[in-house]
């Protein structure tokens, strides 16, 4: 296992509020990001608040996913963290277009990093790579270029 | 509930080999941090990898906290996103004393933010506070002041 990990950090924004708010369809979207980034499921636990609201955590053996909801603003927030080799932007991407978001906010992170952790070297600010990214979702067909951000 | 949302970001170095790969010890380590920064728990899984390696996840009424430990290398990556107005940093400082980290390095990062959700805005890369701090554990009560970072 290598230690190097990429934690993507994204907002969605203006999602379905009703979907938000039912943990099973949240289950179900989820393990289909776990299933498009192929990472392997060892546990899980969902969560429906009162009034509203749904937490729901994945824990998988490269890492884990998270996602918690405000059904009353439309917004969820997603964490995908994993190390090795995978790509969990795909994940990201999946979970945008089944969430109905109008639009989502990314960050990755790269956390860990293999040679500095096994020389005991501290991350220093500067090993962080950060991105953020603004993208609409449901408009990327009609227009793939407008709405970016930085 | 507000849906702004504190979320930090911590990396342990030269921590206890053993205890990283113990998932009771991890366990109870991860409530006490849940006691320190006064949250609620409403649901948890924890993982023991094979050859090693712990994976433990905490949802709370706030969000969550996650650990994923490489006892090979003595590090732990640890996330702990709260909202409301609770302060996520005592729980932090609490797992580097706990375990038994040489140094850690943490960055915090806001999301959400209750009004600019509640306005459909997106968040823009401005909108994110991040801080990167690297400091020694142990020899804190040595010398207060050596070793931070920025």
């Amino acid at each position: 296992m290598h230690t190097v990990g990429r934690h993507l950090i994204a907002e969605y924004y203006g999602c379905d509020c009703a979907l938000l708010n039912d943990p099973r369809a949240i289950r179900t979207r989820m393990l289909e990001a776990c299933d498009r980034i192929e990472v392997t499921v060892v546990g899980e636990v969902f969560h429906q608040f009162s009034p509203q609201g749904v937490t729901g955590i994945i824990a998988i053996a490269e890492s884990h996913l998270s996602i918690h909801t405000w059904p009353e603003n439309g917004y969820a927030a997603v964490d995908i963290f994993t190390c090795g080799d995978l790509d969990p932007r795909p994940g990201c991407e999946l979970l945008g277009q089944t969430l109905q978001a109008d639009s989502l906010r990314m960050q990755e992170i790269v956390r860990g990093i293999a040679d500095d952790v096994s020389q005991h070297r501290h991350l220093l600010p500067e090993d962080v790579q950060l991105m953020s990214h603004v993208a609409p979702v449901r408009k990327v067909q009609q227009s793939a270029n407008s709405g970016d951000g930085q």
